[in-house]
């Protein structure tokens, strides 16, 4: 492909996306394809000679799009949201274009830089506590994901009270039965056995019982153990219940790690009226929030933040002799690497740079309300109907509920509505029942949207 | 940014990048900014109101680009390349651009099924042994780094030696002293001590030793530990030395699993003449190839297979309510979720299905071929100067070499050269020697870029 064979295939390929977040509403928000459709219609093999762009492209629409479940669609509510805005998705364009590693501050000084001046731009966005700023001894860093990150943050806790004489057998974590999986698989990912995470009882809103947790740990000290490390959530995967942070602050001591998992709910903090999401921040170690979720930036950003890098890079750190270099040694500069599991990383702060310049704070806190103030509107037209229940409180734009009619019945409209692909939403269960989430989180995602999905719901229900 | 204002906006990014790309050998390669330089120029904190995307372009322009160091420039020799083809940037960008997660099957299909079809396609394109075709009891999947890579094969490895009864205070592993520090990185993550990393000593070409692994085996063998893994690299990071695979399988039992980290050189096997590289892997557990370095696709796609996808799926699936779906429970489908780390995914069989299409298996190996050829130019020209020497085998693109004047001299050659921008390159050590390595695989690099870099290295050694 010659430089002015790009310029054509990119002009048509922004074209290409241009018309696809137009029209993506209208195509079936579920893939409606089945296991091995897809790959069927493609050649078994990789070509000899190159072909031309047109032939990819025509590709695109013959045999992906069809298998595509389409994450950007105003008819996507399933799972969590991961919007991608049109400034995101030129950020990350350009990261590809220019190409370079962000593993070392010398192996391109602006992506370190811009990363952390982002980062930094973020404690102010959410109005995070100080102790999370560059500068000091903690900061923060863009990670894949927040599975990622919370491996991280287990991993420096780990080492941190390794280091103090505590054996690997010894060592119990702590967190909600409601906590998201990638805390378990993090424990094992770190060595530990599975029974080395306790799993602590939520109350009523599916919540972390400060008085539980602080039994669990009790009992674990008289035993000789060491609790090292506690997850909070702040807005759990299934129901977006927020454990109370200071309270379970409170009842753990310094040399336990406080983990705050806010993965999906964090950026809500852009607007002044939810920013109680951020209690108890100023005690934690460290605290992870996903941009790429809620706050129009591609996947994959999420931010981890630590108030002591120290312990991160303890566990992480690693200087082979290739990588030494004038400025690493000189201890001026932050070497990402030592933040994260992988050594090479993409320029990823470009897309976030792109997207807080575009919106600005105040796009941003349009964003999250237009939503926030949907899924009430919802859970007032669920309320009112004979047939369904909301389940739990709506902290956010997440809407749990369900039919009257059990298990079964709940299974059967969310597979019907997901069949028609008009709408797509996931389940889940709390307190041993089917529930229902309807995530509403789309960039272009408008009040007759959730009404169509509403009225799709009550239609697929079984008549009473 | 309305659909409009992205079109505009848009097609602006794409004739920037190709700018770029047509004008980044005249930059400085090796960023001349100082620690805090790209940081002091652009706002402590983010905006109110949205900007306009030309403001940020124009910051791109002057803020960013100065304090880039270029990657993709044909004078970059540095660490080992990563270029970027303009298909790949194009597949990135419609990754972005869909905004599809590809962690189950469910969630977007054809995100799965791409990608296990690009990975069969890579199985044929570099001659690999059937045994990681998909399809079978083995297969592929896609990761962030090489890093993340081997972490996945220790942990697979880790894991299937404790259900064995082994505990992990006695488990070792065992690598050459070359090994990429990835190694030592996923060890003390999986939460084993450094150790327990047994680094075996290397023969004069710096490939490890089977006697010496041998050895090594036998005697913790005897002293009661458990030997569980071996790393066998083809193509260290300090000098592609490349160990051989065939021997160190055969002084190993089935009960140690072997990960081949091929992760610079394997895709060198889409030249028959290289085909070498690929001695041995047929009796590989896991091996790992990244396409993001040398074949012409955007960081990152970093390529694990593994002959049975069980003990990894053991080691990392775990599968909460909220993520279960027919698809997953008919067992009918991949869900790559339990193949990595994070949960998320990108769509990044999209960019190696643009680059494999557009370049041919013929284009690659054009590619492949023109940088090889060019180091043994090079090596020909350094064994004829008097003051220079050759390190070691050329077996592929990096050449080692050094100037007879001692560490202190080459240190200053190359300090020298990359502070002229025009050149860059870094060092390692061999036999405690101080050694300059010239890593030619940019994209665009041809004969005069590696003369041009040639002459500055000599102009900037010291006068005999």
């Amino acid at each position: 492909m010659t430089p002015d064979e790009f310029r054509v295939a990119g002009h048509d390929l922004i074209e290409w996306i241009a018309d696809y977040l137009e029209r993506v509403e209208d195509l079936p928000v579920l893939s409606q394809v089945e296991p091995g459709e897809v790959r069927a219609q493609l050649p078994p093999a990789p070509p000899e000679q190159g072909e031309a762009f047109e032939a990819i492209l025509a590709d695109l629409d013959r045999v992906i799009v069809p298998g595509l479940t389409h994450w950007q669609s105003p008819n996507f509510f399933a799972y969590f949201p991961a919007n991608a805005s049109p400034p995101s998705i030129l950020g990350e364009l350009l990261s590809a274009g220019l190409g370079v590693q962000g593993m070392l501050w010398a192996s391109s000084p602006a992506c370190t830089e811009l990363e952390t001046l982002m980062l930094d731009w973020m404690v102010d966005a959410l109005g995070l506590p100080d102790r999370f700023r560059s500068g000091g001894a903690g900061g923060g860093v863009i990670q894949d994901s927040a599975s990622s990150a919370t491996l991280c943050a287990v991993l420096a806790a780990r080492d941190r009270a390794r280091r103090g004489g505590a054996g690997l057998a010894d060592l119990r974590a702590y967190a909600s039965e409601h906590a998201h999986s990638s805390l378990a698989k993090a424990i094992r990912i770190a060595g530990l056995q599975d029974d080395q995470l306790r799993l602590v009882a939520t109350d009523g809103e599916h919540a972390l019982r400060p008085d539980e947790l602080d039994r669990a740990i009790e009992a674990d000290r008289e035993a000789g153990l060491v609790p090292f490390l506690v997850l909070a959530t702040v807005g759990t995967t299934s129901s977006t219940a927020i454990d109370p942070v200071s309270a379970v602050a409170a009842c753990i001591g310094p040399d336990v790690w406080l983990h705050v998992d806010s993965a999906f709910a964090g950026v809500a903090a852009v607007c002044e009226e939810l920013r109680s999401v951020n209690d108890g921040l100023d005690q934690a170690d460290s605290y992870v929030v996903n941009v790429h979720k809620w706050l129009l930036t591609n996947f994959d950003a999420s931010l981890l933040y630590v108030a002591d890098a120290q312990p991160l890079i303890a566990a992480l750190g690693i200087l082979p002799e290739y990588l030494r270099n004038a400025a690493t040694d000189s201890g001026e500069v932050i070497d990402y690497r030592d933040w994260q599991v992988p050594l090479g990383r993409r320029f990823r702060a470009l897309k976030l740079w792109f997207v807080l310049r575009s919106y600005g704070l105040e796009g941003l806190r349009a964003h999250i309300r237009r939503h926030v103030g949907l899924a009430h509107e919802l859970a007032g037209w669920i309320t009112e109907h004979p047939d369904f229940e909301v389940v739990g409180p709506v902290p956010l734009s997440l809407v749990c509920f369900r039919h009257t009619g059990g298990d079964e019945a709940n299974q059967a409209i969310m597979d019907r509505v997901n069949r028609s692909g008009a709408v797509y939403l996931t389940h889940t269960r709390l307190d041993d029942q089917v529930v229902l989430r309807l995530a509403i989180g789309a960039r272009t995602t408008e009040r007759r949207h959730v009404e169509a999905a509403w009225t799709a719901i009550t239609d697929a229900a079984p008549r009473g």
